[in-house]
């Protein structure tokens, strides 16, 4: 840090994301990219507002926004478009949390809410989860501040049941609850229709995933009115043109292809299936998931050494080396061809180091 | 705001930008855009990075750096890419103010700075512009806070030399100066060659306005490693992949295409010209802009009265009501034939008054 940084930084531990080597190409599996392009009408879109460029953006992103409230059945002001879901969750740092206020979330969970938490001067509640990694939702009732649950969660895969969620939503009246739905379109249920029946429910998501758009950088969130109406003061107050003209184009065009989208999330979802059954074959523990990825371990060995032996073969996976999960690793599901590779790898692996 | 609002932000006033109104084709004058496309070779680059969207961007925009640094002069470890130049003023005020360390700015200059404060909790100190609306270099010396000065001035286009930069620079040891140059294409003199010789020099600049991209959201800012590193520690604990695939891939494409760029440059400031003798001939006061845009006022109509007489005739133009400059408009400088309409219509708005 310079002589001329501020206390706010100080002690910050940045997120680290996903490693993007450039030394040669590898079969991609640790952001938890889609392994499909963009729907080609989202690409057209984009490709035909390129010469628009020249104006700013409607800071109200209202068409983006009409379209979405249409697909999921809420209001265009219960919706506010943020550059990547992360944008969204770092407002929802902002304006619900503060030194009295702190941010609740599981012991594993999303990497970046630490972070916010530190850059934005908020204390952290940490709760466990249980051993088989599931969240007990009674930790969660009257949490004493802003609940922050990916569902699914990340790195593990395992979802909440949207009742379960609910019974957190009742039990927090005077607690805003944030479900990071980032991965939800891979067999969880959402809770954007919960919306109006709490009033404290926000919920995120990402065209990062499911719609493959993460080079894009659009996410969402969705609330009632007055909720939305205190992320848009953040968003008013730091970057009111915060998604590009581009990415509003192509995301108009991801969500009207919902054809494409459907298509893509069965793929991964039935990949996900004969991946995992894969894995179970070769003696590994693979947590129940309902993401794009799954966060599995085999006895006979570690976390990182697995990583490593697979990068050697040219296939990148993530390792986290964090208590009580360093024994596994999160595999993203990509296609039909490089899941099959990387079984491939996988049984070379533990044959050479018996 | 919602019952759960933190107090973060009682009392913000979120940052007003020039309206956008859906309701009939105007000529847009009113937030600084430039008349021309964007390069033809950053919308090709544009367009074909759409089918690239399914995977993240690089986080450090190495390429895009690369490219800027060779036409800056600079390294590239001493750029830091942005979700347009807002983007870095607030990882400014994030890294560089806090409570025990104001920002320190004009009283008239870009609306957003006090914004800023207010969100990050960060007291003011504001320093009036002299009656001419000229910077006095003398008051802000040992600054006591971090300053933020932009060369030229918004709104009022008045530029101060690189020599008296220098003088506050040298005069604020401990204190960062940041200088912001989203105009300085259209006249002024950049102080990019100086962020070696002051530990203490922070440089803004966005491709909203000289390159014609403000619909991409793409900005930088300049500054010595140490620096650099501090935005950057802010940039990866909110949103490491802050720009989008499509933005930076038309930004490699704008810095390339520089005769397109110095040739859009020199018919703003031709037009500019011809556009300031009209004004004048009309009986306005306009200020010596080294902007793209002009602001002027006339002895014969309030700022108000021109800004809705000219919304009338379909022509934008901006307007503050803001002590001290509520006789004034501020009128971008579009294309000629913009602009002679523009004369024409004020001309015609000036015999109906009388």
């Amino acid at each position: 840090m310079s002589k001329f940084t501020g206390k706010r930084l100080n002690g910050i531990t940045p997120y680290v994301a996903g490693e993007q080597p450039q030394d040669k190409q590898y079969i991609k599996l640790n952001t938890n990219e889609s392994p499909f392009p963009p729907s080609p009408f989202a690409q057209r879109l984009a490709r035909e507002s390129a010469g628009d460029m020249l104006l700013y953006p409607d800071p109200e992103y209202s068409t983006l926004c009409n379209i979405a409230a249409e697909k999921l059945s809420v209001k265009a002001s219960e919706i506010l478009f943020t550059n990547g879901s992360d944008e969204a969750l770092n407002f929802a740092f902002i304006a619900f949390c503060g030194y009295d206020t702190p941010a609740v979330f599981p012991d594993i969970t999303y990497g970046f809410y630490p972070v916010f938490a530190a850059l934005n001067g908020v204390p952290k509640k940490v709760i466990p989860l249980k051993d088989d990694f599931t969240i007990d939702v009674k930790d969660y009732f009257n949490a004493g501040g802003t609940v922050f649950i990916a569902n699914p969660n990340a790195p593990t895969g395992i979802a909440l049941k949207k009742s379960d969620i609910e019974k957190i939503l009742i039990n927090n009246p005077e607690n805003v609850v944030v479900i990071d739905e980032a991965y939800v379109d891979f067999g969880a249920e959402s809770c954007v229709s919960l919306i109006n029946k709490y009033d404290n429910l926000i919920i995120t998501q990402t065209f990062s995933k499911s719609r493959s758009m993460a080079g894009a950088r659009l996410g969402l969130a969705i609330a009632n009115e007055s909720l939305i109406n205190d992320l848009k003061t953040v968003k008013f107050s730091t970057n009111p043109y915060n998604v590009s003209r581009m990415s509003a184009a192509a995301g108009i065009g991801a969500i009207t292809d919902e054809e494409y989208f459907k298509t893509n999330c069965a793929a991964i979802i039935k990949t996900r299936a004969a991946f995992t059954d894969g894995l179970k074959s070769l003696g590994f523990t693979v947590l129940p998931s309902t993401a794009n990825f799954v966060f599995a371990k085999n006895g006979n060995l570690s976390g990182e050494k697995l990583y490593s032996e697979l990068k050697t073969r040219g296939i990148l996976v993530r390792y986290f080396n964090i208590p009580r999960i360093k024994d596994f690793v999160r595999i993203t599901i990509g296609d039909n061809k490089d899941m099959e590779k990387t079984l491939g790898a996988i049984s070379e692996i533990l044959k050479v180091i018996k």
